[in-house]
């Protein structure tokens, strides 16, 4: 299929994902996903006997990216917003996707009427950041809802994942280091460990702007910090390892992150 | 004085601070400070206005670096070791710090005896580590009690601190990465909201060794992270930030970083 026909109006346009030759629709009126997506699906790490859901998954970036990089054989990706998820839809089918992956209009925050307890062996989300949501020109704008916690907070989500995870299952999520002390005392709240945490510096002369932690459900504490990852090298061109995670042409990339 | 004239016996050794000739004496056959009580002097912030009680002092470093490092008029040091805080008190009095440092023979966990609640702007601790007492050979010499949690545990530490520190009063502490989610757990139960951290990572390619964390008593939620701070550069040797924090002869380090 070529662009034309994939298009529906003006303000969609279409990327390639740079793994499998894969693509994805995206509306600029809506919310388009940044390195933050990219660098979650890096951090990851799910096998063939998985069953993985992606919260919040907007224009389902993540687990399309996750079906490039990953054996997991079943995901599901819930998304509040029915313009995105529709959009979600059609980029899941652009790739031959359809047996992988669902997509789901709802509300995160009613999981519990839609899925038993313990479902789902890994939960990835790429969250609402922002907590500071006063003085938004326009609260309701499909951007605002993904960027900010207006329709879930930090503790919807992580209570949303605590409840869909199976005993010792694994929680990934990427959100902004300033965060970093609610999302523990939220973790472990609803008894996620966090086990294991990664900072994302632009350069090592700066201070970090992305914080990814993967937990897991009902784990015994002892967090492991990986080392620093550095987007840009002193080049000002990407590093090595975050050129390896965008494209799979690169050796260190790929599906052996999985084993 | 001369050094022949310092020491007691012969597992005493004179180490010099390379901070405005400060030296100080040690005993291999207690604990000896590390690079960790050096980087967290360099991370402490203290004013001409603050008063300050360095818990677990062992020798005494880190109030005798702070002496170099800050404009701080009144410190205090507290060791349960009785051999310890001896070796502090002479190395105070060495380096000519007598009106500037106390140092107090005394269990942490009876500050509420010693001092009124909220008698310290700032608190600084380099703790035992390890919670892993199980299998040590020898759980009563010097060197376990400052490294392991026998004598005082993290909770110790923290709730010690909360108690000492005058409201919106600074905790400074330097701690190993994988007991984070512990140490936030515990600021904030006893009110102490971290407020900056930094992680110290050997080279740019391996994990943090050390984390160093700032807290504010009653603070509102807000961490900033800070660049890595990274020990050795390219060619192995310190890092030019590393080698400022240890001499003052560099341009870099010493007193303007506690403005």
């Amino acid at each position: 299929m070529n662009e034309g026909d994939i298009l529906r109006n003006e303000n969609e346009r279409l990327d390639e994902l740079l793994r499998n030759s894969y693509r994805i629709i995206q509306n600029t009126e809506l919310f388009c996903f940044g390195m933050d997506a990219v660098l979650l699906s890096g951090f990851v790490r799910a096998k063939a006997t998985d069953s993985l859901m992606d919260l919040c998954t907007g224009n389902g970036v993540i687990p399309i990216l996750l079906a490039a990089k990953t054996d997991c054989p079943h995901m599901a990706g819930m998304e509040i917003q029915e313009e995105s998820a529709a959009l979600a839809r059609r980029s899941v089918e652009l790739n031959g996707l359809t047996d992988r992956i669902d997509i789901i209009t709802g509300d995160i925050k009613n999981a519990p009427e839609l899925f038993p307890k313990g479902t789902f062996s890994v939960v990835t989300v790429n969250p609402p950041y922002m907590n500071e949501n006063s003085g938004l020109i326009n609260p309701s704008s499909a951007k605002a809802i993904a960027r900010h916690e207006l329709l879930c907070t930090l503790e919807d989500v992580i209570r949303t994942a605590a409840y869909l995870l199976s005993p010792n299952g694994s929680f990934f999520m990427v959100h902004r280091p300033h965060r970093l002390p609610d999302i523990m005392d939220l973790m472990r709240k609803y008894r996620i460990e966090p086990k294991r945490m990664r900072l994302v510096y632009p350069s090592k002369e700066k201070e970090p702007n992305m914080i990814l932690m993967e937990g897991a459900m009902g784990g015994n504490p002892f967090l492991r910090i990986e080392p620093p990852l550095i987007i840009y090298g002193e080049d000002g061109s990407y590093s090595e390892e975050v050129a390896s995670i965008y494209a799979n042409e690169e050796a260190s990339g790929g599906k052996e992150r999985t084993s």
